[in-house]
């Protein structure tokens, strides 16, 4: 086994380490919300949110109020095979955009005065001394996944340190919540070739139009994906292969970010698609790191439902957003902060001298 | 004629009163969209609630900054029928826990940055001069709508008059944005029956377990509900005569204040079932008010997703939330805070310098 192979199996090693959420802290946190003035369960899902927020941060009472969305940002070679409706040069451009707050990410994240944090990962552009933008270009662009793999093990490696180091300095900052997103032209081709692979389900089921495509494309883009799938088959033996083989620099640093939060008890909000595939590949090695992931919304990428269902999981919100740039975990963020506010704010019946139900 | 009657046909006539909004506004909210960076139609439904807020401030770029929840609360003399969990004092125990800071709604509030302002339509107290309590009652709850109509039409008149001054209040005190909330005990049983008699369903299709009751306790409120139906049937003959007979002090204010809001033009947040039930009145008399509200969540009241389902509208959140008080309106509106914000402050492609698509 060479260096990077036993590298690779650190990160299977992280993976597995991750233990399930302390069933005390979930029942401290139900105990505490039945006590709060209002009707037993009248919360719904948030309550279910409370109890997890509670028992990831192990405090009695957590604050969200330091919230940060990163937005891991690389080009594709499998742009070149006419996946997406936009440019390649459009990465690099709206990195910049990122830059300088003219984007989507930057007013939400303004909204609920979160901050944004952008990580260049692979844009294919030689940035200068940007302000603000954080280098960690592991190459200019993956190789074209339907040629062969995307990456080298060495390149997944640090892709992935990346995303470990950037929830790591979100902890040394204070950071209570993170969001993980993601800007990269052609990345649903990618992200779909990493689902389909993943939770072997057949391309057509997961590949959805992206940034628009009509029909034509769609079905092209498919085509593209079930190559890329074809000519990598024999890599993809494991979760971490099948990163290296069709996913994206972004996409393994946000595999490490979801790992390094859930070990450092951060709660982490994944955005949409690109980043669901980001989530799934540590979730795969093993699903305890779900307790500690939010799915901020049900994109409108045609797969995401199937994949939700099969998680068992419940996205926070259902408005047919397909934007990514960790918009979805912005909005979905201001959610729970309010949850776990109420949480922390609301009396309970004795405090309120509010009397409790008359039957039982 | 009477007097109350004119001054009923009056609130008909405001509400038919109520223009849809102007399709010029939204079209140039929607070229805006399309100009911003990012891929056509990505921002979901969103894009629909931005259309629409510009079409109701009719401004180039409205703010939203400026938030109020209103939480109008009344007592119900159908609590005596044993419909819900908590007992009566429980109203003047929350008012008194709204003024404090300690309620739910306050913690949301405080979370979005939105004041909350708390109007006593008919407690069964007598209020003293409590800080921040806007003294409105009618009268220290409605009469039993099991045994007869639940208000005068007096009391209908000044009922709505209060809702319809709040909203007069806002708009002078430059609130952007309205949310429209309630607390009353038992107050669910009337919003049942207000919109089984307002849209002809049976009861057993639109109510609820409220607070939440068991199967028994359902099956009577049903019964009650049955009842009330019944024993006011010769009044049940247009929509605000259905509030009348059928209402509380609270939702009539409701129905006031969403009314007020449209003729103002400012965003009216609808909070859940009962809020829905103030609403729907008015939109029963003129439909084209729905252009103007936003519904902010589909209450885990089982009636309510019937009835979004016929307005054919799509609440913003849906988080098997049952709680009233305006918690919903309060996370939604957060929501379409944000993506105002975006319309207000997202570069366009050309600012950006951000290419468009590769192919039309």
């Amino acid at each position: 086994m060479n260096l990077t192979s036993k590298l690779i199996n650190t990160w299977e090693d992280r993976s597995r380490s991750i233990l399930p959420l302390d069933p005390v802290w979930k029942e401290k946190a139900r105990q505490r919300l039945l006590n709060q003035t209002r009707p037993e369960g009248s919360l719904g899902e948030l309550e279910r949110y409370v109890e997890r927020l509670v028992a990831i941060r192990k405090k009695e009472k957590p604050s969200l109020s330091k919230k940060r969305i990163i937005v891991f940002a690389a080009d594709h070679g499998v742009e070149a095979e006419g996946v997406s409706l936009f440019p390649r040069e459009v990465t690099q451009a709206m990195v910049y955009n990122f830059l300088s707050g003219g984007a989507t990410i930057n007013a939400f994240a303004r909204a609920i005065n979160a901050d944004v944090q952008v990580i260049d990962m692979g844009v294919d552009c030689e940035f200068r001394d940007e302000k603000d933008l954080i280098l960690k270009k592991i190459r200019r662009g993956t190789s074209n996944i339907r040629l062969g793999q995307a990456m080298t093990e060495e390149e997944l490696y640090q892709a992935l340190e990346v995303g470990w180091e950037a929830a790591h300095t979100a902890k040394e900052e204070g950071v209570e919540i993170l969001g993980v997103g993601e800007m990269g032209i052609a990345n649903t081709t990618s992200a779909s070739a990493v689902i389909a692979a993943l939770t072997e389900t057949s391309p057509e089921n997961v590949t959805g139009r992206g940034t628009g495509i009509n029909d034509t494309a769609l079905n092209h883009k498919i085509e593209v994906i079930k190559d890329a799938i074809h000519v990598n088959k024999p890599f993809l033996t494991n979760p971490f292969s099948i990163l290296q083989s069709l996913g994206g620099f972004e996409i393994a640093a946000i595999s490490g970010c979801v790992l390094g939060a859930a070990t450092l008890r951060i709660p982490c909000v994944v955005d949409g698609w690109i980043a669901s595939a980001g989530a799934l590949v540590p979730i795969h090695l093993n699903p305890s790191i779900l307790d500690y992931l939010f799915f901020a919304h049900e994109s409108q990428e045609r797969g995401h439902r199937i994949i939700l269902e099969e998680l068992d999981v419940k996205p926070i919100l259902k408005l047919s957003m397909r934007l990514g740039e960790g918009t979805g975990a912005c909005l979905a963020m201001s959610i729970l902060d309010a949850a776990i506010r109420a949480y922390n704010e609301v009396a309970t019946f004795e405090e309120a001298k509010v009397a409790r139900k008359k039957y039982e």
